[in-house]
């Protein structure tokens, strides 16, 4: 997705590396490696960090990166503004973080499970997930951390400190980045998704003047409220363009034509969403417009090419792609 | 809902007040009184004690009482059972608050925007509601705290402390504690709901001895898996036992009868539920179990059945009833 990280290390429990093996398979991921986690965070991220500096942990050394980024599965949604964010800060002092505000008050007990103090929350932060660093800090403060440090430590913020003294910059990250934890969470990340997949359109005409019109004006009046690609194209070609949107996870298509039996063409992205796996993640919408602007409009055609857009439904609806019909009639 | 909670004060914006009065009158709430907030979290809760010990607060002084519950709005799955132990160890202790363990590492920021310094997980905890307090501590507490501790200060455990050396006792809270703050909370927080309310369900049987067994028998075999209350009962007389249970939002009802046109019957039923108005915020789920004993089962009889049943559940779906129909016949 973001064409300026070179590998993608993902660290995996032994039991879960043929699984991820076969994901990134099934999705054609590139520039993936998977390695072993050990038993602790600090061990798993070592054991990715080893694979660009020691050769026995992988068949092929990765050619050593000027900067690492790390970050947890469990915060699904890290945009590209935040990476680069901390990598350009990471560039610049060695290391750096995201951090949010504290959610609530954060405070020591003692011994006996009584409050001992409570912290200003004002003053500090919670540490999240992506932090970069310089390749050379991270991997020089791993090499030289305790065992404790790898068994019960979880910052790699502080071993950058502790080890190669390198105070990280702190840089405020998005909301939701936070940390994937408890079931009522993964309900949160489903409607998350389904609240951004609901955010982009695409919007496909045939280049013919007339109809390529009624796309130009509908992309004006959505714009300013959702993401909205305009295609102009004959759906029977193959269209590179609309190629790259489908791969970008577009799930929403309004199809604008004026020709009779337009779902015949429709097939063909039907065709293209079916190949592209999208609709198995999540159903895909549809909407079909008919703009007829011939001299003689008859409603009985209308209602043909109506009997036709609902028989098309039907079928798609088994490939979880749902469709829906305008027919526009006017002089 | 906790009948050793004598008083409940609400304490809200000035905006909001008739808002909350409409809504505690809508659901017949009983010993609760609306307070005017302050502008700050502190100044409010402040507000909200003064009801039991000035004047010029309230028409009627509320009787002072032992232990006050402080909570938060925002953090609406709170059990009794939470309220029950923070209460008591304020009682022994002077003041008790719940805590969770942190899911983020906490980390303390310089001046300039760096690290200065991390804090080890496992030594803090995040400090959530509900806190207890003896009243006359807190009362005391806020009594002398300074205008920059109304007006900076959130944590009322710190006031305790710092003014009357009280150190609260920490009770683990359940995670469902969590404030509701982002938008994902809400969906979370609607997650949850649903997710309780498919957990209880009403078994509702007739008296007569064979159905009242089939009852039993679901009894039996349902209750290691969710809550179940089980009735016998002809639900034409108004039960008692009945209204405890709407009353108890309950939004799954099982009933099972051998009497043809036991439709008339549930309707009884769906009345005092359009009462209670517990439809209105989720669908109630209602499953007829028609269990036909009699000698001369004939299938025409089973049709006119279902023929019913569909009618009924067409009508109850507008009031936001799903009626479902099962007709067992056995010799």
């Amino acid at each position: 997705r973001i064409d300026w990280i070179s590998n993608i290390i993902v660290v995996v429990s032994p039991e879960n590396i043929e699984t991820m093996k076969s994901i990134i398979e099934k999705y054609g991921h590139k520039r993936v490696m998977v390695v072993q986690g050990g038993i602790t965070r600090h061990r798993s991220i070592f054991n990715g960090l080893k694979v660009f500096a020691e050769n026995e942990f992988s068949t092929h050394l990765l050619k050593k990166p000027e900067v690492v980024i790390i970050h947890d599965a469990v915060r699904p949604f890290v945009e590209e503004d935040i990476l680069l964010k901390v990598v350009m800060a990471a560039k610049e002092h060695g290391a750096a973080g995201a951090i949010r505000p504290l959610v609530s008050t954060v405070i020591a007990s003692a011994a006996d499970g009584s409050l001992d103090h409570s912290l200003e929350r004002a003053r500090y932060r919670a540490s999240e997930m992506p932090q970069a660093f310089l390749f050379d800090i991270i991997y020089e403060a791993y090499q030289q951390c305790t065992d404790y440090d790898l068994d019960y430590g979880t910052e790699c913020l502080h071993l950058a400190l502790k080890y190669c003294k390198t105070n990280a910059k702190l840089v405020e990250g998005p909301a939701d980045l936070w940390k994937v934890t408890y079931k009522r969470d993964l309900y949160a990340a489903e409607s998350i998704i389904k609240d951004n997949l609901s955010q982009q359109v695409c919007v496909i005409t045939e280049v013919k003047e007339a109809v390529a019109q009624v796309g130009f004006l509908l992309h004006e009046s959505l714009k300013s409220q959702i993401k909205i690609e305009a295609v102009s194209t004959s759906l029977s070609k193959n269209d590179n363009h609309l190629q790259n949107i489908l791969s970008g996870q577009c799930y929403n298509f309004v199809c604008v034509n004026d020709k009779n039996c337009a779902t015949q063409e429709t097939q063909q992205l039907v065709d293209m969403l079916e190949k592209s796996n999208i609709p198995l993640l999540y159903p895909v919408v549809l909407i079909l417009v008919h703009v007829d602007i011939s001299e003689n409009i008859s409603f009985s055609i209308g209602m043909e090419e109506v009997t036709m857009i609902k028989k098309f439904a039907r079928e798609v609806k088994q490939k979880n792609i749902l469709a829906y019909g305008l027919l526009i009639q006017y002089k």
